[in-house]
Formats: structure tokens, sequence, C-alpha cells
């Protein structure tokens, strides 16, 4: 690997040689591009990331199941997808932005101090004393802001993700509104919820590039969760525990993992990952503060089966199914299209409703004649907002939900 | 290990090496002594069990969250249940009647044939055409019969679980009512749904002793799954794939693994397993097909923290949580007792409430002086039944649901 310079200073080789070896450097690339300037490099085709095997830190999951962009990104198989609401640990997408932070802090986890600001009594609370402060769990989908990023045509920079960063997991903890009222409420003038992660920059990177700080609207407090449990277990280091900031209905990084300090706050923070990334950013520009950040997500299904991988369908009748979620909304019903987009039929949600923030499986079973068909699927939410049509463009490739772009074509023998 | 003899001729050894090794005959040794007579040998305390190994065949189970019995009973711990309605699959409980069939049964899940008969157009399946027939997924508690048996005081045969015989999980199908249409509906004079497991039974002894064939109502065609998933994955053979039977609300050993014959059936199977073993059966007496099967579920809850276990608990303020359902029917109300039962006050259901036959977390926040307490659970379901105080006295220790054998002593430092 040749010693490419960027423009802090830092080489791609001292990135690498800094924690987790990357063997793509997609989510850096990423990071480079977005925020270091000019250097970005192209995440390999799924067809040959597919044989990359996990990284340690993950080497617990199912890598049937998985594409592995690079250490610090990988994906879940469209075909992987079950069917009984839940994702399981084992079969959900990794997104860092940085490397984790070493596996010593899942040692003692009730010992995990969170330190809390912006409040009238700010101080700092262990694990343990949140455990005993209150308990609630939430269903919720999880979705990179990049999932669907492979569809832009622009091929922006980073991942190319099409569907299989997201599931719908649950997770257990504290309602910060709790914490909140505990330290006698909000100080005077916070606007935002800002959470800052554990994570640990590469050696070499300023503070504000690298830290994993993100803020989002105060009014969150009251849906958002400290949580130290995902789907019955501890959180694991990969998926943000000892501790990780749970905002139901908003993409994956406003959930900051390994979370440090959660600050009631006047302002953004501006560390780079607010101020100038993740934000809906016109094509052919960077990003700025006055471009509206990537935060609550929106109406979004895709179908699971058939896949479009390549799986062998026989003529006649099939259980098409997949998943719809209205992202901040809760889903309220589904349309499968079985041309394209040209017709559309009602499908029907089937298992328990997880609540708002959770996805609903559908299924629309269907007599398919042998040939070539492209299958959609358009959810509508709670509030009537239909699944839209084609993207929203942006340059750097964010909440991507358009039907279009998430068929499937399907060969029927 | 001795080569002790048993009534029908074959030897411990024998049927340890019948298939997986079995470190403490537990499960082998309830069968022995309902069906072969006089071989009993009881399980060792939970203290001793824990040191043990898992068997090779579910090494993939988190071993820190579970007591190992014996390669076919394994039981989770209660401070090992968490708080987001799910138990994973890593932390379900075990409970065999005999040795699991061989790995290569789930090699190509979508060939396995099941026959289907007492219907009018009687033919086999395979899972491939199962899954283009229908889908549907329901949330449920799985629960050994035998679950609470530790509590009895007169020491039932068997393994002696308390309250880790049991968890709740996400399965995945098609209805049986819709197979049952396909093929022209039940045969006449069905009144029974009667399901058989592709268990090898240990070779030497007659097959209708080992066989694992249950019957139940035939009423329950309507609820009842063939599912291929559980959690999101497809069933592991350690729980009944590539196909099992599943019967919302009924114990267990009603949902049978690696079912290979679905029948509709005029009378109850006369296999052991239906005939004389898990029976209601009378202290004192053995079993017979007078007494009442073990069929569906009662209400029952119980506290999994504090577990009791142990754990360090500081005086204050204290989450105490545990879950509660209804078993056939939907679990309506929990109420805590912090007095071992003198006084009762409400508890509040949180998280997903995911239907009927799934169990719902419960949270009691209590401030707790320094000593010890008793702390009860008792939960009242969907028809305004309320958990028995006391245990139903049986011979093999089935359906205990106690509220007083299941609560906690616990020590407040």
């Amino acid at each position: 690997m040749s010693q490419t310079r960027i423009s802090s200073g830092v080489t791609r080789r001292q990135f690498i040689q800094s924690g987790v070896a990357l063997a793509v450097p997609g989510s850096f690339g990423a990071l480079a591009a977005a925020g270091l300037g000019g250097f970005s490099v192209r995440s390999l085709a799924a067809e040959e990331a597919k044989t990359k095997p996990l990284p340690e830190y993950v080497n617990w999951k199912d890598a049937e199941d998985l594409i592995v962009h690079s250490a610090n990104t990988i994906e879940t198989k469209r075909s992987a997808f079950g069917t009984s609401v839940i994702t399981p640990a084992e079969d959900l997408y990794i997104r860092n932005n940085v490397p984790p932070p070493d596996e010593s802090i899942v040692a003692d986890r009730d010992a995990w101090p969170l330190d809390v600001e912006g409040v009238r009594k700010p101080r700092s609370l262990t694990v343990a004393e949140l455990k005993s402060m209150g308990l609630e769990t939430v269903a919720m989908v999880l979705q990179c802001s990049g999932n669907g990023r492979g569809f832009f045509p622009h091929k922006p920079s980073g991942t190319q993700w099409t569907v299989g960063a997201a599931g719908c997991v649950l997770w257990s903890g504290v309602p910060v509104r709790t914490v909140v009222a505990a330290l006698g409420g909000p100080a005077q003038g916070a606007r935002f919820m800002t959470g800052t992660g554990a994570d640990k920059p590469p050696e070499g990177v300023e503070l504000k590039e690298a830290l994993v700080e993100r803020s989002v609207p105060i009014k969150e407090v009251e849906q958002a969760l400290l949580a130290w449990e995902m789907n019955g277990e501890p959180i694991s280091l990969a998926h943000g525990g000892p501790l990780r900031l749970i905002v139901p209905g908003y993409t994956g990084v406003n959930n900051v993992k390994y979370i440090k300090r959660l600050a009631l706050t006047p302002k953004e923070t501006d560390a780079k990952i607010q101020e100038t990334r993740y934000r809906m950013t016109p094509l052919g520009q960077k990003g700025n503060p006055s471009q509206p950040s990537v935060w609550a997500m929106s109406a979004k299904s895709w179908i699971n089966h058939p896949s479009g991988e390549g799986e062998s369908i026989p003529a006649g009748l099939t259980q098409i199914h997949g998943v719809a979620f209205g992202g901040i909304n809760g889903a309220k019903r589904v349309e499968v299209s079985l041309d394209g987009g040209k017709t559309w039929k009602e499908a029907k949600f089937f298992g328990p409703d997880m609540g708002r923030y959770a996805w609903r499986q559908f299924v629309f079973p269907a007599k398919l004649q042998a040939g070539k068909h492209v299958l959609a699927s358009r959810v509508t939410d709670s509030q009537g907002n239909v699944q839209r049509e084609k993207r929203v463009e942006n340059e750097p490739g964010y909440n991507n939900t358009s039907w279009r772009d998430h068929a499937v074509e399907v060969t029927v023998s």
C-alpha cells in the first residue's frame, strides 16, 4: 500500500496502523474525503468483499450472512434478513467512524462512567447507578445514514451499502428523561442533546476531525435511552457497549456508541462529524452547517425474498416478503408491485407489531410465471407519508429511501 | 461409569454411546424412571453443574449464562434473562428426550420432507414447498413441562430445573391450518394433531418407549406453525431444525423438533411420551392415559432481578424486574410483593407487547433497606386467572407455577 499523503499530515498507513487493520479503507475513505480532503478510495464490489474474513472484534458474527466491506463496515446480505422481526446480533451490520475502543472497556460494565452535563445538577453516573434509576425497552430500526448509497448514480465516496446497513433490534436501558429529571432538569438555554463517544481517534488526526460527538434536537430526550442491553444481552463492544445512546427513529450515527458524556447544550457540537459531515449536502458541494443534518429517518421498505441475489425461484406460488418502517413514525400500510412500479397491490403485515420505531414484516403471496420480474415495495407511514419513488440527490449519498432503487430483479425458471 | 443394567436390557453405557456423550444422565434418568423402570439418577446441584462444559452440538451457546445439567438438559441462569423481551438463541434452554439427530439433517434444509397424514389428500411436502405456501410469525414462551421441578419437596426424578427451562422466542413458518386446507382439510374423525420427531432412539430401546410423538387437541391446528426460523435465523439443530412444530401456549414437549410427520388422528398416539409420561400423575402413582396430559401452560411469572444468585444489592432504589405470561392466554397485570407475599402492589409492564403467547417484562422500582427480603411476583391473565400460590402436586413435577416457589430471597447491604 502506498504512503498516500492526506492533508492533515497523516498517512493512510498510519490510519491503518492506528487500531484495527483495515483491509479496505472504505470508512476512513469517507472520513478523509469529507473531512480531511482529497483522499478517496472506492470500496470493493460486494462480490469481492464477500470473501473477506470477519475482523477479530466481530469474529462471533455469522460470516455467511454478511458482506465485509472493511474492518469497520460490514453489511447484512439481503437474503439473510429473516422473517421474525428481530435482527440477531450475529447478523447486524457494523459501521464505525473510527476503530472501536479497546475490549477492556467492557470488562467491568457496571463501572463505566457517564458524565452528564447541561443539567442543573451535573454529575458523573456509573452504569450501575443508571441501572438503579429506571428501565425501559424499545424495538427500533437501526440504520446507517448511508444505507442505500450504492444506488446513487454519482457514486458517492464511502461504503457502497445496498439494503444491509440496517436491522431491527431491541434496546434496554434507562430513559434519558429520567436521568435528566433526577439531575434537576435541563440547564437554561439547552436546545440540543449532545452525546460523546469514547472512540479512539486515529493518531495524528486533529480531535475535532475524528471526535464522534453528535447533537440532536432536545425534544428527543423524551424518547431516548441510555442502553446497556441489546436483544437480551449486554451490548457488545462492536455495537457500542457498555453504554449506548439510543435515539429512536434517528439514523445510526446519532446513536452514539460507548457514550462517555451526555450534555444538554445550547448549540450543536462543532465536531466535524456534525458540522460538515452527515449533512444533506447538494451534489458537487462541500458540507456546511447550513445544510440539514442527517437525523430522523423517513418511510422506507424493501423486499428481502426473492432477494435477486441469484436464488432459484420456481414458477408458481411465492411468498414475497420484506420489511417496512416509517422511521420517526410507525408504518401503516405497504404495497407491492410485480411490474416495476406500474401497478400496486396491498401486502399484509405479519408477526408482532413491536411499536412505532420498529419495522414490520410484510408478505405478498404471488404466482410468478417463468421469466424476469421487477418486484418493488412501497410503505406509507402513520402520518400518510408515502415512500419516495426517487432518492433525494445529495453528495455524500445519505437517506436513500427510493422504492425504485430498492426494487429487485428476479429470474423465475 | 458402571454398567448399570436397566430393565429393557440396555445399559447406561449403551445410552451414552448411542449419540451425544452424556456427562450426567439426568434426562435419560427421567426416561428410564418413567418408561424403563427403576433406573433413576439425580441431577447434580446447580453449583456443581455450572462447571460443566457445553456439549459440542451447542458449543455456540453462551456458557456463562447457562447451567449444564447434562448434554441434553441445559438451563438459563435466572440472572442471565435480559430485559428486552426476547431470549437470544445463545441463552435458550435445551431439553431433549433423546439425543438429537445427526447434524447432517440441517445440511439441506429446504429438502427436508414432512409427511402430512390424516388429511383428505395426504402427501409429503418439502420445506421448500412449505415455504411457498404461507408465512406467519409468532412470539411465544417456550417452556419445558418440568420447569420449576427443583422446587417440589418430594424431589421428583428428572432435571431439577428452577426458572431457566424457559425463554421467549420468535418463530416463523407456515400456519398448519394453511397446509391442512391445501391438502383438502382434515380426514373424517380426526380429533388430535399428532407430530412425530426424527429423534434417533437409543439402540436397544423399544420404539414406543423412545419415540418422540405427541398429540394435542385438533383445535390447535388454528394457532400452530410448521416453523423453519427462530429469532431471525434458520432453526438450529439443537432447537429442532430444519422444521419444528410450534403449538403456541403449550409446553415444550408438544413443540415437536425435527418433525418428520404431521398427522390428524382420531386418537392420541400410544407412544410412551404421550401415554404414560407428561401426565399430571398423582404423588406416588404411575402415569396412565386417564390422567391429564401436560398441554397448555398456565399463568406464571418470576423475578429475574434481584436474582437471589448472590449479586451485590446496595440499599436504596432498585429496579426489580422479571417476566410474566399467561400461557395459553395473554398476561393482563402483574403484582410484586416485597414481604414474601403478605402485601402486593401493581408492577408496570414495559417494552413491546409481542402478543398473547409471549411474555411481558415487568418492572417495580423499590427502595430496599439493608437486610434480607423475600420478593415475589404474581401475574393475572386476560381471563382473570391469578397465578397460583401453591404448586399442583404431581409425581413427575410438571407445571409448577407457584409464586411462592418462585420467590427470591435477597440480601441488601
